[in-house]
């Protein structure tokens, strides 16, 4: 049987927040990308997407146009958007003839390698409060002496809220070349280490890192999106995108269970 | 009188990871109407949102024009971006001058039936993984012999991770066409149902699905956004979309508190 | 020791959503700013974004141009994005050269007062559902009275949902027009404080405030985020904004862990 233990007071509702800011700029594919580029949504709650891989398909607009894998020989299945036509694909073969945003994005695996790999180099701040307003108290993961051209390293600088992105990736035991082709879901565990007896005296953040998407399984993150023009004479135009890219969602463990403590051993019951 | 025990092992932190595809095409309104139309925003974490219904109204600039609903008679208050004059709104009536983004949308109703009624037959691939960090253990929601043509349904094929959306409202008891006008929430519950003593060895998800806005008392779910434009001589414009829709939020349970259980029930703490 | 608790039945899986609609119309640097323009992104689970402050860069486009804190002599290390030379930043002094999305935001402190200052006088409605899919139960937020012209008050209009931005930022003992400047997160927390003995019989909900981000080291929240234009022929422009603002998190407390109450203590374990 275990027996529970309840800490000293009633330390009441708990919240975290965090806030995160990349940095960094590549050149690739005779383009900029800056963070106003490769961050999609511009802003999130607890996570931040980077872009690594792109396929883009400019001046799409309203017309008809030959799929790209829906072969055919002299006629088509006239359902929903097909007008029913065979067309010719290219010289070699036809496809089945559909209004859509055209010319249709290809079907073609992600560039090999990566198009936006050297965001390994870029860096993230991550701000992290823990807030019990019950104590009108927060725990801040920004050190006193904090030095903002640090660098995050488990050894040598634990505490330093600066992650190379790189780093972080190698830290989950993957590769980042590897992983910026098709995309994925990194975790950034901040695990609130405080000794209960004394809570607010010995209260620092370690830092863990993990791979959520599946490796082994369909692998990776993408999303399609795009960006609207209007041509002169008032007729829409549009370029789409096939993003794939990397998640990082932080995690903070620590503030919520760790109250409710087993007498008879050393677990510590971890909840987010 | 309760007691609880610990599961065999300190399973540690879990985390779980959730990606999703919509698939599907839809025409309406002479418009063509593909993922990156529908979807906004194009990635949320544990969510997606696909549009159902939409009210347009293109090429709005910064001008004076008549208000929809201020009513007028011969003079208005002017306060904040009132023009202060009563100009007239069409034969019948004035209303109040405004300096804003004109034309401004009238105050109507969502169109019934929905502009994209049809995307009930869109279909979505759920990805989910839960992870262990520290027996380095990971369960996913795909099957080893995953057929990608298949659908899920609850009695014939209960473990296919693919949805089409109106099977989904369906098993939620609420009827596509009628939620597709004005939107809503629905929650799609992956319940990963493990054996605590085996924990490994017997773990897969059931799905299950139900509607978590008000259906009686205001329900639906809509926002405006807009699309940009400059013209040639550099004046910018928009088309600002008030979009109906219906949120997919896809909630994961029994990764956490299964690990604690009381002895005198066969109750199942679960707790996200 | 603690004994504990189990409420008469099995609750089963909770869950809660929340929607929000931002309304207010605020005319700043000779725009007009309405819900399109100021929330971004324009929907997020659990969480609403206004913007209070901007700084705008109007049509960069690739080019070679100074960038605006990399100062020097004569030359320059080329590396990454760095052209090599050293160009005239202004009439004093010089800069490294870059390719880059040009002119170069400046790296200039938030305008103070704020440009959207305004948005204190904005107001938000709040919905709420709290499920219990075992009892085919939900309750709402929303008083059966619900006067659509109210304004919560902690003391005369407790239950009323909907919120003026100035009086949140207030409860939480913030001054609304500092915060504007440069930003940051409150916390709105959802209390539903429900009998347990009469689980649906008295249950309302309670309104409490408090910041999030840290008040003194490091406070705001901000982002960059861009619109693209092409220009007649075919060249691709851009706006870039670097956006402060204030992100409300709206947290539901109450419905998971009320399930498990310590007999020796008045206290409620309340997790989220």
């Amino acid at each position: 049987m275990w027996l529970w233990e309840l800490c000293s007071g009633n330390v009441g509702e708990i919240s975290s927040s965090v806030r995160t800011n990349v940095k960094g700029v590549a050149y690739a594919n005779n383009r900029i990308w800056d963070t106003a580029e490769y961050t999609i949504p511009t802003q999130a709650v607890n996570s931040f997407f980077v872009m690594t891989n792109i396929i883009k398909t400019e001046n799409q607009s309203k017309q008809e146009c030959p799929e790209v894998n829906m072969f055919c020989d002299l006629s088509c299945f006239s359902t929903g958007i097909q007008t029913g036509r065979c067309v010719d694909y290219n010289v070699t073969f036809k496809t089945c003839e559909v209004e859509a945003w055209c010319p249709v994005q290809p079907m073609e695996n992600p560039p090999e390698p990566a198009v936006l790999r050297s965001s390994e180099d870029f860096t993230v701040l991550i701000k992290n409060n823990i807030n019990f307003p019950k104590f009108n108290c927060t725990e801040l993961n920004i050190p006193q002496d904090f030095n903002n051209s640090c660098t995050y390293n488990k050894t040598t600088s634990p505490l330093c809220p600066i992650f190379r992105l790189g780093d972080i990736v190698q830290e989950a035991n993957q590769k980042f070349s590897e992983m910026a082709v098709k995309g994925g879901i990194i975790a950034i565990r901040i695990n609130w280490d405080c000794n209960l007896d004394s809570w607010f005296y010995d209260c620092s953040p370690k830092y863990s890192f993990n791979r959520l998407d599946d490796k082994e399984t369909m692998p990776g993150l993408h999303f399609r999106y795009a960006r609207y023009y209007k041509l002169p004479h008032g007729e829409e135009q549009r370029t789409l995108f096939k993003v794939y890219g990397i998640r990082f969602d932080v995690l903070v463990f620590g503030g919520k269970l760790d109250i409710l403590i087993p007498k008879k051993s050393t677990t510590t019951l971890v909840l987010r």
